[in-house]
């Protein structure tokens, strides 16, 4: 067995903390940078070792990561270090723009780069159990070359060339999820001065919300094949009538609507559109600008 | 074994013809009665009784299921009708309010009542794999007495005495994934312009939502236990941080964020107030009026 490869790691947050720790676990040689130095220590004691300066970390490693707090703190740690030969991985949050615009910056220094979206919080890093992943996109060479090391904290999804893919995918999925808390917390407002077990009532909102997930796959599907109405069960027509229910109960339970209420003005907008025989596909169109 | 019970069925829509088929299908001797009387006839043809008139129809058996467009209907179709001695399940959508008050209208009138919210459509019904099922409330009585029937079509949730929770349940998890299907539209809204394979995209996003889902468990016990900090892994503070970088991914896609920012503005109200350290529960506080 060839031995694990040297890796770098720039950041030393609640995440860079929690993926040292699973690099060191899995017996790669880890040189660790932090800004404020005490945060290396522990890891000191686990076996990394602490590098006094970026360009000294940097050199220590081939593979060189970076988990910042955000796209203008790894301009400012990487500015002015020499970065040729470098594979740099960036597992710092940005947008799509900002993972472009940074690949095509370490390329100009003589890296290559590839740009992650972390889908996991920091308790789930290395426990393969766990469900995290991590999207790459940007240079498939450099993933290619570290695919395992890459595998160690957490599983991976390589989406792309395009070094803002990862971001992309990462802020897709996260939107979904920011709008489905929403519901959440509506459904919530709803119940809560009732006699109602939340307990068990989360229960059926899980349920619920994994059974319908999968509608999804409809949407794609039109979206795909601009077909809006193509095996549509329940209709914006029908849906428009059950969000008039949905709105007279928030009235009813003194909760206020606000989290729902654009959506539901755009689903209108299409029946007005005279789409009321699709489904909620075309509100993707209406949030084009 | 008993014969199967008598059933008399109010409102052939989509949702009653898919229902009198379940219950033909299982052998209940049906009656039904439909305004347009033109439905009930393929019905006829697979065995139910087709009453003329809704006295008629309602005097055929004890219990009476009624399913048409929404409670107005329900009025206007047992108006002076008698309705001693019958159980009457009403499967039309409505409001919680509405549900509590035919039930006290229909009891004012010597039946038993009990409320369902039907969490399905028509083409679920009958098919026990499909995951199809009913919420009810009101009378216990009645749905132990006609438990079995009731059973037939989809499953059974009763959810309490008050004839309005089941209303109360259908509303809330309908309202859940409303607010999920925003998050779903704002998510293809963002790659739908780019070179992402939609059908793979509905996977990551369908596989995402599924695992978040069940953070909804940690809400419902910071609502239990009012310490809404309890077991936070990705706190207000962290999640406004990462809202930024959702809206200027937006704006990077041009695409509106409309279904998003709700939401957002009640985080940040929470983190203003001083609440960065809990997740999103207090925004469902934030919802009461
Ligand atoms: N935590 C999560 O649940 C999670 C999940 C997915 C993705 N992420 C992403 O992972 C990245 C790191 O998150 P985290 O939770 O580890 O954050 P964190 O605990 O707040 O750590 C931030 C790190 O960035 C460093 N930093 C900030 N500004 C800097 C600057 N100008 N120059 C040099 N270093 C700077 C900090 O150094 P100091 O110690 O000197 O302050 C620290 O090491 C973020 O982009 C985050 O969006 C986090
Ligand atoms: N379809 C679904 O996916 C679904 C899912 C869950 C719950 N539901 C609920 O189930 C109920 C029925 O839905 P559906 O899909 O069957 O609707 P539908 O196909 O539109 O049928 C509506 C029924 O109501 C009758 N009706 C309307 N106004 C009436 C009035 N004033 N007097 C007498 N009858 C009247 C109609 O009679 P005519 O034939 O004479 O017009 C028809 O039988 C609704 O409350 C709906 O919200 C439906």
């Amino acid at each position: 067995m060839k031995d694990k490869g040297r890796i770098t790691l720039l950041g030393l947050g609640d995440m860079g903390t929690a993926l040292a720790r699973a690099w060191l676990a899995d017996g790669h040689p880890l040189t660790v940078w932090n800004r404020s130095p005490g945060k290396a220590e522990p890891l000191a004691a686990e076996g990394a070792r602490v590098a006094g300066t970026v360009a000294e970390a940097v050199a220590a490693s081939d593979l060189v990561v970076l988990c910042l707090l955000d796209d203008a703190s790894v301009g400012a740690v990487l500015d002015g270090v020499d970065l040729t030969g470098k594979d740099v991985v960036n597992l710092t949050t940005g947008t799509p723009g900002e993972g472009r615009t940074r690949g095509a910056w370490v390329e100009k220094r003589g890296g290559r780069f590839l740009d992650g979206g972390v889908m996991a919080v920091p308790e789930m890093i290395g426990d393969p159990e766990s469900g995290a992943y991590v999207f790459y996109s940007g240079s498939r060479d450099l993933f290619d070359a570290h695919r395992k090391a890459l595998a160690v904290p957490a599983g991976t999804r390589y989406v792309g060339a395009d070094a803002g893919y990862a971001a992309l995918y990462d802020v897709a999925l996260l939107s979904a999820m920011t709008g489905m808390f929403a519901g959440v917390s509506h459904a919530f407002a709803l119940v809560r001065n009732e006699d109602v077990p939340l307990s068990g009532f989360a229960d059926m909102l899980v349920g619920w919300l994994t059974a319908m997930a999968p509608y999804t796959h409809g949407i794609a599907g039109h979206l795909e094949s601009g077909d809006y109405t193509e095996g549509v069960t329940s209709n914006l027509a029908m849906m428009t009538e059950g969000n008039a229910t949905l709105l007279r109960t928030a009235e009813e339970q003194k909760v206020s609507p606000e989290l729902l209420t654009p959506f539901m003005a755009l689903m209108e907008r299409r029946v007005a559109d005279g789409h009321g025989d699709e489904d909620t596909t075309g509100v993707v169109d209406l949030l084009a600008r």
